[in-house]
């Protein structure tokens, strides 16, 4: 076997994703910046909300890429002694690619990655709830 | 005189923007990599189009940047002796915030640089129509 | 809506901003490096004063940079468990466009952040005073 | 012999020449980014004047580091075949702290390289005028 099938997302998946996330947003009054990359961390679509801080749009593409490459949330690492030099040990040696924030959330169908979500802009757990709203959102299209 | 007003593009209208280069690029067939960004070239709404190169999303940031940052189209630039020297000089002097490769223009309202649009995916004369299309949006709306 | 209005820092009013904080530098008899960026986090002004650590050059620049990037003082995040470690993951995900250092403060006029101000040469709590004085000037010549 | 002396540029000195320089930008009515570097190359003054290029903050302090470092004026440089290749070559090579754009000129007193100016904003030749004014206003202050 040569090759392997993997699901792609498309322009409109990821915006799909994006207006869920966006909509979940607007109902917690924060206004945030949400980028959305495919399943090889690179980005299909981004938007920073009115508002929104400057300093996320790096932070949140951040966080995406990070959730994509590593296939699972972002955020501290679970092991490492301490905690602390780990996650940070990891942001420095991967060259910034990944992330201990929390906010990006990877997107799988059917068990396989096809890419990720990464929201910044307010507190890491509210970011955490609106990149969960796009996977959510993942979900009931792929149904 | 300590401040000064300028207008600054909102989301809605960056995906107006947005919206109508990717119209012209369905049209003609090519996926691009479509980047808006604000009067300080930061990132307001980005989309890569189902096909498009990845190797464009980098470039269409940069030309989105660059024609932001100059307020001018992105391009060769006209004096310079030799022209290949200075537009590659100033790439480089810039720290890459500037390129010399077509297919970024300004959007400009009321005689003021609200941002820019970014275009990658085609050769440079189909990046630049893709371009203006979204300009061309822009002023619809804002008459 | 397209577009929004927002105040532009001139560059009189950023030097007056400089000045001001370079009198509190003196009167401390602590030389410092104090830069000034717009509402982008583009250098407007700068001053490295007679005496002033190199080293401090690029802190300043990064402190102004981020508390206008931010639209906030620059400084450990208030949230995040444990707080250095996302206070240093910030700065990490942003490829340094955040900074956790005190010092850098934003400058707004009528309730909208039109740059900030970013002082680096001694103990924080000393440049958080000199980049005080800045903000204060605004405030005076806002009026 | 373990040390030798070298002159080194007050602030006071280097807003004399940033002041000479941006009187001769007003006179020709192009605004202009213009930074000020020491022997060392590091930052000891900055303005951007009101509608300059943001494109050019970049640009105006690479010339200046570029002429600091080389004690010479920046410019393609006179020998190498080919000349682009040479000049554009030595700005890969040094990290981009050598430039081939016009507009960095070295500032020296009694031979003695003590830092550089740095200008952009215009076409060369402009920029090049503008840095001229400010070494002009060395030569005044040092007789």
């Amino acid at each position: 076997m040569i090759t392997r099938n993997n699901a792609r997302l498309t322009l409109e998946g990821a915006r799909a994703i994006l207006a869920a996330a966006e909509a979940k947003a607007l109902e917690m009054r924060i206004p945030q910046n949400i980028a959305i990359v495919d399943e090889g961390a690179h980005l299909l679509a981004f938007a920073r909300m009115d508002g929104a801080k400057l300093s996320s749009v790096e932070v949140a593409l951040t966080k995406a890429r990070s959730a994509a490459l590593r296939r699972a949330p972002t955020g501290p690492t679970p092991s490492g002694d301490p905690t602390v030099m780990n996650s940070l040990g990891l942001a420095l040696a991967s060259d910034d690619r990944l992330t201990c924030l929390r906010g990006g959330l990877p997107l799988v169908v059917d068990g396989q990655c096809v890419g990720a979500v990464g929201v910044s802009g307010g507190p890491e757990a509210d970011d955490v709830a609106v990149a969960q709203a796009g996977v959510e959102a993942l979900a009931r299209f792929a149904q």
